[in-house]
């Protein structure tokens, strides 16, 4: 039988994880738990391809993952069986048949992820795993006004981890917004590509800034820079989720009948 | 030097105890991590007095546990320094010298419960452990309709875990509401004692009602029966929040000096 192309949008808890990507060191990956759950299902020998790896203790309502199979199974059927055999920290929200040419790493997108700070005087002890948490008083103001000069096509390598091996630092961000989502204060940032660490590299400056220490045009220099050390902190992972992909030309659809 | 008696306000993740109260068959309780902790800071063996003996898997934001001390320690700074030494699922987020004779649980009180549940087709990984995932959809009108005749005073037999040993069942409920906060709908209930699993069943039975399984009035008829039997069933302990506890009374403070 002809292979066919399925893909999952998979929600996770980080927290256990050593990320999602394979690593030789390790088998406690997202990448590895869905790989085993869909041998489980097919029979199958599979290497999932994902479209974004997510760091060790981040979170994922919607990361994108394919892979190919023979078996006969409907798309749409794979994320109920799958739900069945992973853990209860990983869930596929939804699956369907797609093009066998589709690569979600190959396709124009916009991703957005949030990063969640809980900005109290006492930490919660049932979000410590869900959220960074800051005691001192933010200026979400501030915080606006400084990340606007995120926003655009820049050369990030400030806002990148050193040991990232990307050929090149230029991203365009398309929105960073600050806001107070009861007492948590929420990142979000939607770009069409993020370097290694980069988001919570603009979240550690961010609440640096936040906080009082710097002022907004100071990003802007930071930039200019193009230096690790000319912005803030890397925040922990723990705050960071990686909310949804946007394919802005679609997803296509599986090959009809006829070519088969 | 006389002993002070000192009033923590306790916020836990229960996920990982096996409840509140001391057991002979595990140490693995909140007030066990309590009464070592304290024992770490002062060196004083103490068993601390709780307001309310959540169980295994139930979370809490305030309840209160009192201990007497010798230690010379503010009031007020028991909190940080046990905070230090606890682990990151329990914190204690507030601390103060009351009167010695304070006992929490010979006080009028209202207490605050939550049961929240997760109301959508999928369930939401990073949040397992705080939310029961239920993914039929509910009629919150009709859960509002319901509670209301949980309301007042009652014997509550119908509503109590078989196991309890309450010399009365009767209780007052103050308020029962249900309303939807974001993709989760919350049951909150205020009343001034509850019975073993009470307020699980009540949202168990609600829930129950509110996916069309019976109508509102069938409250009554369950209150009138006085047997477990009558009810719903028991709502898992992951959904459950004490909020808070009021006492109506105040709470005294320490002694003055003249006292002593």
């Amino acid at each position: 039988m002809k292979k066919r192309r399925i893909m999952l949008v998979v929600s996770y808890d980080g927290t256990a994880y050593n990320g999602w990507a394979l690593q030789k060191s390790t088998h406690n990956t997202i990448e590895e738990m869905l790989n085993r759950a869909i041998h489980g299902l097919t029979g199958e020998e599979v290497e999932v391809i994902g479209a974004s790896r997510t760091d060790a203790g981040v979170h994922a309502y919607g990361n994108i993952a394919v892979f190919d199979t023979s078996s006969s199974i409907p798309g749409d059927r794979f994320s109920y069986a799958l739900n069945h055999i992973l853990p209860q920290d990983i869930c596929v929200t939804e699956s369907r048949e797609v093009h066998p040419d589709f690569h979600p790493r190959h396709c124009d997108t916009l991703k957005t992820y949030e990063y969640r700070v809980l900005n109290s005087k006492m930490p919660v002890p049932t979000r410590r795993f869900y959220t960074y948490h800051f005691s001192m008083p933010l200026d979400i103001d501030v915080m606006n006004e400084a990340a606007h000069y995120l926003e655009g096509e820049h050369d990030f390598t400030s806002f990148c981890n050193v040991e990232s091996q990307a050929v090149t630092h230029v991203r365009t961000i398309k929105k960073v917004e600050v806001f107070l989502h009861g007492d948590e204060v929420v990142i979000r940032v939607i770009g069409n590509g993020f370097l290694y660490n980069m988001v919570r590299i603009i979240a550690g400056t961010l609440l640096q800034i936040g906080r009082g220490k710097g002022k907004p045009s100071d990003i802007k220099e930071m930039i200019d820079k193009q230096d690790r050390k000319a912005a803030g902190p890397t925040a922990p992972a723990c705050g960071l989720f990686l909310m949804k992909y946007e394919f802005l030309d679609g997803i296509p659809g599986p090959e009809t009948a006829e070519d088969d």
